[in-house]
């Protein structure tokens, strides 16, 4: 057995980092790993936009997950709240509880965790480990300036309803595992599970063009629900308009709405924009290489609900439950 | 049973208070909890200190903790942090895995929580909860002035080394707990494990007049190699000028320096500062109202190690094991 300090300093404190100055004073320089606390700043003129969450084996994970993938995910949705609020990705800290210091398990994760994070300029400024069941909680730093961050809140009557990429995979892969379809797709379901892609590309080009946004990560009912609420607004709704692969859309009608309206761990980013914005959100699409796909619309300030139509307008009823962690499923 | 919304709405959101302003421009304004992110920065001149801890069951406390104690403990233990860095509480994030919804037992934390949060002026800016073994992890952030932070690698030789408050209490309170000695001293000793008070006061006032610092929370000899390893440094330390409680004092020789040199979870702080700085430090042990002790010297620049000298001034050889979550104990 490592000790945990040995443990620490081999997989995650020599690959950590430092985190990016952003100030030339040279008391200003930031401090990463092996002191008390970190220390880091937004640049001039942003703020730091932060998230936490917290992966636990059987809810988020299964038992038999691949630790490159854990390590890529655990890190995806951190980055996925950033993306969300259009802030550029700085620094995370790792919270780790482990039920034994496997070391093979560890270098796996560790690769899945470093490799996402350096594609993102992204510096492990601090950490804490110990022996427990496994959980992994990451807390992420991102840059947003002032003013321009994307909030649950901005949305405006007229505003069109927009989604990136497709939906539906991440839960089609789960009901594949669970038995509940057939699972010819899925290798290719099991990877839109366990390798979301934060969309940080295309919230940082968001910053200025959508009002608000969040990422879907419970489904997209219940996170569109989160911006209506904050908003106080309605939302019209085309529930065959929202974008699935092509195996998504081989399911049962039933299984294809649940996976695309209510599946979570998408990881895609949900947002309005005023129609004056389509040519510019066209653009962006071609230079950030995300399809965005136009669902619906605002409708008008009020008691805050979704709407559902099908392809030819006509009105659905749809029983949706978005994913929550303390109900019976 | 409460849904999750329901349940972190009750007992956490609506408790939690709004960030503090640090500027005038209105699209500066933070934002706390309900969006994909928070949104922070610090005031100007001024980095954020972060610091990350994880709370596991069986690990840092015991399964029939008090959960109001919990609740304090939790955040008291990176509030510790902000203290050995010399940095001013502003916020902090909660992610928090439960076994199930018990709301007794949520009211209970929380109160801990935000009473402690309370009396530092610290806010619930983000957080996440999930179903699973209990387990806590919170990420607290704090203001300290370019240059002013309280760092490991600055102790010099010649300086004079300090640890404030006594040591021991917690660590008498593990083994009465565990039967290792006699418990009639139990309940206070109970209280130092449970209740441990973070130096912020003493933190903030040490800005300037020590050089390397930190907070003891796996033993006074394990946290001090920490600053010599950073400082490059050798230290001598009177094992019988440490300073403990009347209680820790009647223990056996050996308990009471197993407890005061070895215990974990003391929160004290200790900090080197020049012995130009005597009178100054003083000043401050009377003003913050905690009691500062002389316990050493940094003797030399080279491989770090303590030499350990019992009152009379010969030399002690200690067998003395730091907490270490991976080493069988």
């Amino acid at each position: 057995m490592l000790s945990e300090f040995s443990l620490i300093d081999r997989f995650f404190a020599r690959r950590a980092t430092a985190p990016a100055p952003r100030h030339d004073d040279a008391a200003a320089r930031p401090l990463g790993i092996g002191d008390d606390c970190a220390l880091i700043a937004p640049p001039a003129g942003h703020q730091l936009a932060i998230s936490t969450d917290m992966l636990v084996e059987g809810r988020h994970f299964f038992p038999d997950v691949d630790p490159y993938a854990l390590g890529h995910k655990s890190l995806a949705v951190n980055l996925s709240d950033l993306a969300a609020m259009g802030a550029a990705p700085h620094a995370f800290t790792l919270a780790l509880a482990l039920p034994r210091a496997d070391e093979a398990w560890l270098e796996a994760f560790s690769n899945g965790l470093f490799d996402l994070a350096q594609r993102f300029d992204c510096a492990l400024v601090g950490g804490d480990t110990t022996s427990g069941p496994l959980n992994i909680c990451i807390t992420v730093f991102g840059d947003v300036p002032y003013g321009a961050a994307l909030r649950r809140d901005a949305a405006m009557p007229g505003d069109d309803i927009y989604v990136s990429g497709t939906l539906g995979d991440a839960r089609a892969g789960l009901g594949a595992i669970r038995g509940e379809w057939h699972a010819a797709e899925g290798a290719e379901w099991r990877r839109a599970l366990e390798f979301p892609e934060p969309r940080v590309a295309l919230g940082l080009a968001l910053r200025g063009v959508a009002r608000a946004a969040l990422d879907i990560s419970d489904g997209l009912a219940g996170d569109l629900m989160h911006i209506l609420k904050r908003s106080g607004a309605r939302a019209i709704v085309d529930a065959d308009a929202v974008p699935c692969s092509e195996a998504v859309r081989a399911l049962p009608e039933s299984a294809r709405r649940q996976c695309t309206l209510a599946g979570g761990d998408d990881y895609e980013l949900c947002f309005t924009a005023p129609p004056s914005a389509r040519d510019t959100l066209a653009d962006i699409a071609i230079r950030v290489q995300v399809p965005l796909t136009r669902i619906g619309t605002i409708e008008s300030s009020g008691a805050p609900g979704i709407a559902w139509r099908d392809a030819s307008g006509a009105p659905l009823s749809l029983m949706l439950q978005g994913f929550d962690h303390f109900h019976a499923d």
